[in-house]
């Protein structure tokens, strides 16, 4: 098997895989959500050195049935409420394939035109599908990107946000003053890990209060940490509003965000991660009021809601040139007519890395499978089977519903009549391993005001009503057997 | 088609999808290496915009082959020689297909254990393939883990070595000092790009002489500015010697610049992003010599000339607590049993995304399927064609080779006699272009000591003796062809 494998076989052990993987997602109920295995159980059942001789595929196959499939927590499956859905669905794995198998590397318009204009093509009609500004678009002065992850996505604003702030001093002297960035409390973590990557450090982050009840940022507590930031020497660099937290779901003003940035000419970055692909729905287009006004930069996750498997994160920027300026590095061995005349986009100078995938395909082939109304029907289903069962948990006396739950995520937490705050976030605890051990379903859990809540996120291609009413009828059943136990 | 494509569909698309690759890999000496379109020729041949509603999936397959190929610079194709090679195999493919298929994403451990276990094996593996020292491997200090690409490697190598110079105070304030990074003038340009992130600025990266024949880094020199820069102030963070330059193959003396930074307990990076790989085979050890002894961290492409396909960087260190106190952050979203109990490996906080791809399975595949001594005849051939290139080269006085060529890659350029160098530069890059338009190869240049030399990289799966010989056979007539029309 030490031989390159030829194309008849790769026709055959392609079939082979296709095979598998279809049996895998049509019996995918059968497994439990979340793999049961201990740490260093996989490890161990492995060989601990390569072989010296190659081995037939099906080996391979055998042995990711036999080995690897117990450690696996299925991401795919109906009852995977954790995190948030990162969806993969048949044209996208499809369209991942077709990039493997062509194996092209589009670092440069050059080393594969179709590549770099797929991907313009591509996010373009990402940006008419989610309404966003024309002067997102690549024929006006902003443009998209396809990046790995919304934490690359603003870790790159950030850097375009820096080398505008200081004219680009960042960019060819480095960081020379206290720079800032604006956060809340419930932004994601990958805000504080850009500004560690950049050079910030994590007191460079300013985390601006919340509302109470709702979790958005206060524009007014931002306004206030702003100046004070200012009078003492430090230089603001970017905001970011979320639309969408990860804890709940919380949607920033951006509006009133984007007004405060304006008065200072500070960049805004917009992090719409799992909650702006929703705007393929007019009714969900609010969620970005303000974004055509006053975002300089907005990234949503398509592999996160949007039925295209990871990695496919959407970056789009009002003005491409800071982000240029930022990462724009030409050495001798990347110079080619093309880019010498200016006339082509080279989306090296875009991200992070040099190299890249060929991601746009599996967009792409997304997009023109399930049209405008089938990516419309799939956020549809996700919202309203998360507000069926949070209708459920409110008319249940013995739970606490977090409001607002707008999207398909529903925080909620049992009351635990009689006990304390702290004996109730560990009972909540209990009962979320009891559930998640169960096989069933796979949940994750935030605080809310320091409480313990058990997050439920629905959005799963595979995900069916009946799939949420057995999740909320185990809820129940598990808190009323844990129940018993507790004093 | 707005539906979801069901398990069914899935089976018959991605069996058209297999035969499709099968059938493109089959016939790709029919295509022209490179791509002969002109900029914005695919984007305009696209809708505008997005479908309202779903089409079928072979319409996909048609605008592919229809649209699209033409488009496509063949990277697979056996007349690819430029850059370097991006090999894709069967195996890889297929490795990687079934990481789409399964639809894991694998930033916690806890997230799908078998994604982190996998590659926790095969980092290890390919640190024994390699024969990299003991405490590369996950159970000793260090570690591996696979990276989207040398670029993050780097910029990840950079970020923990800041984090070590600056006792923490970089991860926690941000930079406050002038720290500095030492590469030399053939270092690849991601290492420019990561001290600009980094937040050290093009200013900070402070470039090392080389010796002028090989083109390797001069560690006298390296001590004298190390020597100055101290003088002023600044704060020697991070040395990155190059095991393979990408313009020429040069390799740093690792040994002797390790002993340089040993004498300061200063970060020695080993970039052997393209070379590194070649070590499966002993002949080939002596490219890392010195690793063992002195490097903080390693990093390695299987993507290039390890029949992986993008994306599959590895990265190794010696001492994984400053990477990890770089980059870990923990939001209570996150927060988990395993991960609390210290008992897991959580790649996120080894990388700059949070998400991450079930990338571990391509490379399982790869070795699985060629096993050492398969990997190490690719290497081999690679090698064994290109040394027989060079010495036909050599052989004709009609042009000139750069020396030494140790692995895959030959520079070289036509003498030109009766031209001035500017002229001759001019006329080398004219025949570039005329080779590459041809169809039958593609290759790019570099410049030696301000001398414009062809770059022809062999390495690819699908590359024989034969093209080899109709690639050199063509360059003379080229040449000849091009002489007549010269002064």
């Amino acid at each position: 098997m030490s031989d390159h494998m030829s194309p008849e076989e790769f026709r055959r052990h392609g079939k082979q895989v296709v095979d598998w993987i279809a049996d895998y997602l049509a019996g995918i109920e059968s497994y439990p959500v979340m793999s049961q295995v201990k740490p260093g159980e996989i490890r161990s059942a492995l060989p601990s050195g390569p072989p010296e001789r190659g081995e037939p595929f099906e080996a391979v196959l055998s042995d990711l049935g036999r080995i690897l499939l117990p450690g696996i927590t299925h991401w795919q499956h109906p009852g995977f409420f954790a995190y948030f859905p990162s969806n993969a669905s048949g044209p996208a794995v499809l369209g991942d394939l077709l990039s493997s198998g062509l194996g092209v590397q589009g670092m440069l318009w050059v080393a594969s035109p179709a590549c770099t204009e797929l991907e313009t093509v591509v996010v373009d009609w990402l940006a008419e599908l989610l309404d966003l500004p024309e002067h997102f678009r690549t024929n006006a002065k902003g443009g998209g990107v396809i990046q790995d992850s919304a934490s690359s996505a603003c870790l790159v604003a950030l850097l375009a946000a820096l080398h505008r702030a200081s004219d680009g001093q960042v960019t060819s002297d480095g960081i020379k003053r206290r720079y800032t960035l604006y956060v809340s409390s419930q932004t994601h973590s990958s805000l504080e890990k850009a500004a560690r990557i950049a050079g910030l450090g994590t007191s460079g982050v300013r985390v601006v209060d919340v509302d109470p009840r709702t979790l958005a940022m206060d524009p007014g507590h931002l306004r206030t940490l702003l100046a004070q930031d200012e009078a003492a020497g430090a230089v603001p660099a970017m905001v970011c509003a979320t639309v969408g937290t990860t804890s709940t779901t919380a949607v920033d003003p951006v509006r009133e965000i984007g007004e405060v940035c304006r008065e200072r000419g500070l960049w805004l970055h917009v992090d719409a991660a799992y909650a702006g692909v929703a705007a393929v729905c007019p009714e969900f287009r609010w969620l970005n009021d303000g974004v055509a006004e006053y975002a300089d930069s907005y990234s949503t996750d398509p592999h996160k809601w949007l039925l295209t498997n990871f990695d496919c994160a959407v970056l789009w920027t009002a003005d491409r040139a800071p982000l240029l300026g930022a990462l724009s590095i030409l050495p001798e061995y990347l110079r080619n007519p093309a880019t010498s005349a200016g006339s082509v986009v080279d989306y090296r100078n875009w991200q992070v890395p040099l190299g890249r995938r060929f991601r746009a395909l599996k967009l792409w082939s997304v997009i023109r499978w399930y049209g405008a109304e089938g990516l419309r029907a799939h956020i549809r289903k996700g919202v309203g089977l998360a507000q069926e069962l949070a209708s459920w948990i409110s008319a249940d006396p013995g739970f606490e519903v977090h409001e607002p739950h707008p999207l398909g995520l529903v925080c909620f937490r049992p009351e635990w009549p009689g006990l304390a705050a702290a004996e109730a976030d560990a009972a909540t605890m209990r009962l979320l391993q009891l559930l998640n051990a169960s096989g069933s379903v796979y949940m994750t859990h935030a605080r809310i005001a320091g409480r313990v809540v058990l997050r439920l996120a629905i959005g799963g291609a595979a995900t069916e009503r009946r799939h949420v009413e057995q999740a909320w009828e185990q809820i129940r059943w598990e808190l009323a057997a844990l129940s018993t136990t507790l004093p």
